[in-house]
């Protein structure tokens, strides 16, 4: 039967290491013992003042619609939490509560992005990012970034990269999938040249928080002018409540929140109710701590995968991924992750799914496992790297 | 400052109705009694069963991400829920668990429309729909419909308006604002009209099982070429979770399910363990006793309506909404509504928010109040239309 699959469709991926999982789970559940170092998410559980918090919402019989925008009490935490802890003033009104990251990205991208408009995507960077703005119609410029640039944006490829259907740049401080991060100059200048051909930066900030030996830094801190997107996923660790955040230029509030209302009519309650816990002190302190268990698995991960042969050409200095090149052991890094995964039960996610740009050269390696887990999983690997 | 904003946002027009909700609070915070019929939301609270099942899925830690389509558990459960209340087989694998009803619009428009792609879609309709296909650079038409046709599209319509940029038709039964059915023979005929044209029906029920004097159907009985869009907000009272579901042709089954990992990457977690319980007989019954509340409502609320000279043109048989001709009392129903709202403190949707044909001229009563506190609005508003 003939029927109509829209054009969109040729270019939306799925993501390669989905099926990869599924494989995992297959030999998982015939008995074997894999090590998951593939998925984008914390292995530490939401912690529990948060949980109670969101028990107490749903006995308080929270369970209605919210303001299309977030309940006032979490924007106005968000905003005491940037001036607490960054000391930066971001009024609530300009903090819009989503349905996850995904659904802010959604929101400043849908409100920014007409037919045919450009945004400059770094490549490899996170895959939904071009999708999104695939869906809205837009053309997603992937731009090659390496080592020699952190695998971030500079002023130099706006200048190369940048023509009249632009309307906007996206970086990501610290990255997915190398984990590295942008410095203040560096996004202020990012900044300038957007503004200056009057485009707009979005700045992802969903790992914030997650910087090791370097401190966690806003975007907000230098201008009023950019969209920054934020999570309770990943410091936070709420991934399966779906919350997240938008900052929004006042210039677009009102698009922002006609979109909101229209596209999510309102982001989760009870998980906003919970995250209300999240900024308390003691939450805080756990998830310091946390911060520091990632930060000692990321000192003993790296050393052991470059004596393994695998390099990490520019320092990950946040999140919790290595971004490897393993070309010292294969130049499919596709074929390696399925013969990591068959051979010695490790689970990698294979550069492909962030790009095209020496893809087939990187995997990603998650430190969402503990210290000796990961000790072991490259211990396993060393098994297929050294034949 | 130049800025780019998107051309979307020419179209995207807010909910008229949240300006007067807001000064309905206003006026409630400055002590007026106020009785809400303006919102879609039922006023009762999720039952205890799923708020329960909801609060033993944090205790249980389910709080991580879930498969992008959804948890098997619950998909399976829909698919039984179909088979034990509809007598129709839909398989668990076309079935996509979605972020709201909203989410799983957003699907399968995404997975239809391109740009400049054409929707047929009803005026008076629920305003999301005409936005998620601008949003994705289709063109909606919005096609004028009243009680002729019980405000519903019919394949005379659909001969008139398709031509080669059509994809789809979207459909409401029961609707919004209107509270219609279609029959399953008219499902049938527009399926059949959609097909022979090689586009696709999609069939919003999401205010399924609140019929009144009507049994509840489905469209899936009919074909499988058709999508649904589904929700647990309205029937299943669990609006602030934000759960709903999408089902999918099998032909379509791989592009839902790339968008649906790139766009969302999953549904809220906790609310898809809750919503495992909505599905028990206990709840069930309760939802049925909720079901022959609503029913009285409307009961007493219809020839109350008549007398004031409110018309309702064609009989409501589910949701919980009267779309009422108010051509009787005042050729303005915007400064109507706000008319109400200040001298009388009932608080109406005025009809601009579902459409442009006769908007003017209508307005949405829900029913979503005690039946003496609707008593109570018709004689208030009494006031008004005898001056």
């Amino acid at each position: 039967m003939k029927f109509p699959l829209a054009e969109r469709m040729e270019y939306i991926a799925p993501f390669q290491v989905m099926a990869l999982l599924e494989r995992a789970k297959q030999l998982q559940s015939a008995g074997r013992d894999i090590i998951h170092m593939e998925i984008g998410e914390p292995d530490f559980r939401t912690p529990d003042t948060i949980v109670q918090a969101g028990i107490k919402a749903l006995q308080d019989g929270h369970t209605g619609y919210s303001p299309a925008l977030g309940i006032p009490a979490l924007r106005e935490a968000i905003s005491g939490f940037y001036a607490s802890h960054y000391g930066v003033n971001v009024p609530a009104s300009r903090i819009v509560v989503t349905s996850g990251a995904s659904g802010a990205l959604l929101l400043a991208l849908g409100a920014l992005v007409s037919q045919g408009s450009e945004v400059l995507l770094t490549d490899p960077g996170y895959p939904c990012n071009r999708h999104f703005v695939r869906l809205l119609e837009g053309l997603p410029v992937n731009i090659p970034v390496g080592p020699e640039t952190k695998y971030q944006l500079t002023p130099d490829h706006l200048a190369q990269h940048w023509n009249d259907k632009t309307v906007a740049t996206l970086v990501a401080s610290p990255a997915n999938p190398t984990g590295t991060l942008l410095t203040p100059a560096e996004i202020q200048a990012l900044n300038e040249a957007c503004l200056a051909r009057h485009g707009r930066l979005i700045v992802d900030e969903i790992y914030q928080g997650l910087t090791y030996g370097v401190e966690a830094q806003t975007a907000l801190a230098l201008s009023e002018d950019l969209f920054v997107i934020n999570s309770f996923s990943k410091y936070f660790q709420m991934t399966g409540w779906r919350l997240g955040w938008l900052v929004v230029p006042e210039a677009y509030l009102d698009a922002v929140t006609r979109l909101a209302q229209n596209i999510f009519i309102s982001a989760p309650t009870p998980a906003q109710y919970a995250a209300l816990a999240a900024f308390a002190p003691d939450t805080i302190q756990l998830l310091e701590e946390r911060r520091h268990v990632f930060a000692e698995r990321r000192n003993t991960l790296i050393p052991l995968l470059t004596e393994l042969g695998l390099k990490v050409a520019s320092e990950p200095e946040g999140a919790f991924y290595v971004y490897a090149d393993c070309t010292g052991i294969t130049d499919d890094s596709y074929q390696f992750a399925y013969r990591a995964l068959e051979e010695t039960g490790i689970a990698l996610t294979p550069g492909l799914d962030f790009g095209s740009y020496r893809a087939n050269e990187h995997i990603r390696i998650a430190y969402t496992a503990d210290t000796h887990r990961l000790v072991e999983a490259v211990e396993r690997l060393g098994r297929i790297t050294r034949t």
